[in-house]
């Protein structure tokens, strides 16, 4: 029986999603819990989207092939009972046997939060604390210049991906205060690595006002890696949610 | 120089706020970074609400006299520029020599933070997970005959505090639901040890349908520790606000 799912991490203590020699990750902590569970052994997860170290997830998708005698809602409540405390699986969903989660996802919606007030370490686990005001209407403004259908070189992680086209689809960046916080979220077709953090460090420059809405477009517009690599750090990022292919299908 | 300052901190990986032999507390903390400045050795952090292992707080008040040559300014971004990430100290301000933070507080504000949902990670570093459905009106009713001063030894700590006279007076208790989030607001001019935490369990036998307002009210007035000596996890609670002795001073 194939299973799709989604899956929420505190990423904190994760080495990113996918596994590694080694490195504490998520797709590594989840095969070993299913390892434990009677038809479990051997198990491989598969992961909608790829996040890296200290990136956290609420709405994560995997799907994996479970040829044991658990049902569905043994299997969950099996694997939340062995499961460390920063991870968690929802409800499993039967999909076909062909069912690929990271070619299946329609789009993905991604959060950086940033925390634009003092020191405050209840905030700053899932935040990025940024002491100077930062002007979010400009952030806004700026952003509207990567929305759309483009080569997002500018935003990619240095030296990564040679092979992959890096022509991705943004549907759409919103930039917005409430009181301290300052949220940007980024809806798009496909990531290249890193281009989430890498967009939030550009517009980090421009709420500084150390760049303009016209240096975000003629970076775009360059094909090649801007501001000497920036990419804002991980624990402002989550991934919320991803969109499956029939529309309607999603996993919140 | 005497100086009050508010004081934040994730209380997860602290065996609470007072000092202790071998453990990592938050006055530790304090004063083995003071003792890293010029003229901070030997300082001593005095705090207004105590606070358990593992409980959070976003506004507790600390003391200290601190007799070296750093401007206050400079005192504080130094303490932040060499705290731990879960701990941060908010602006420094004079007061008189004889200004004693547990003495001068006014009342405290502390609240529970229930996540009524599925497994989440992301929630539950700040909250309790409870997944049965909790009847948040029910709690609120049944909260209601605490409000008031009264003997609150059914809510203490067991085996603590023999010499400590149990009459504390609670000016409120809201308890609300947004959606799967319940919370505990409880202010009050003091409190007994692990006393929120215990009324905290006692509403969530309330909320689960196994007790009843009148079961609250009369675990109070028979004035002998209650429910086995039952209290609700620690991160949940969270040290809100302290509001100091002149009216308008406060710490936020």
């Amino acid at each position: 029986m194939r299973y799709r799912a989604r899956v929420e991490y505190d990423g904190t203590d994760y080495a990113g999603s996918q596994i590694q020699a080694r490195e504490r990750t998520v797709q590594g902590v989840l095969e070993a819990t299913l390892d434990r569970l009677p038809g479990g052994s051997g198990v491989r997860i598969e992961v909608a989207g790829r996040t890296d170290a200290g990136v956290h997830a609420l709405g994560q998708v995997v799907a994996f092939t479970y040829p044991g005698r658990l049902s569905r809602a043994e299997l969950r409540r099996a694997l939340n009972a062995l499961l460390p405390a920063d991870v968690a699986i929802g409800p499993l969903v039967e999909v076909d046997s062909a069912f690929r989660p990271r070619y299946a996802a329609r789009y993905r919606e991604y959060r950086y939060t940033i925390w634009n007030g003092p020191p405050s370490p209840l905030r700053e686990r899932y935040a990025l604390g940024v002491r100077e005001r930062l002007d979010a209407a400009a952030m806004a403004e700026a952003a509207q210049a990567l929305v759309g259908r483009h080569d997002f070189s500018a935003f990619a992680a240095a030296g990564g991906g040679r092979d992959i086209r890096p022509i991705r689809t943004l549907h759409e960046i919103r930039v917005r205060r409430r009181g301290r916080t300052v949220t940007i979220d980024v809806i798009g077709d496909a990531f290249l690595r890193q281009m989430v953090r890498s967009i939030t460090a550009a517009l980090l420059l421009v709420g500084r006002g150390a760049a303009s809405a016209e240096d975000v477009a003629a970076a775009l517009g360059r094909r090649e890696r801007a501001w000497d690599g920036a990419v804002a750090p991980p624990q402002g990022l989550c991934l919320r949610r991803v969109v499956l292919g029939r529309p309607g299908e999603t996993t919140e």
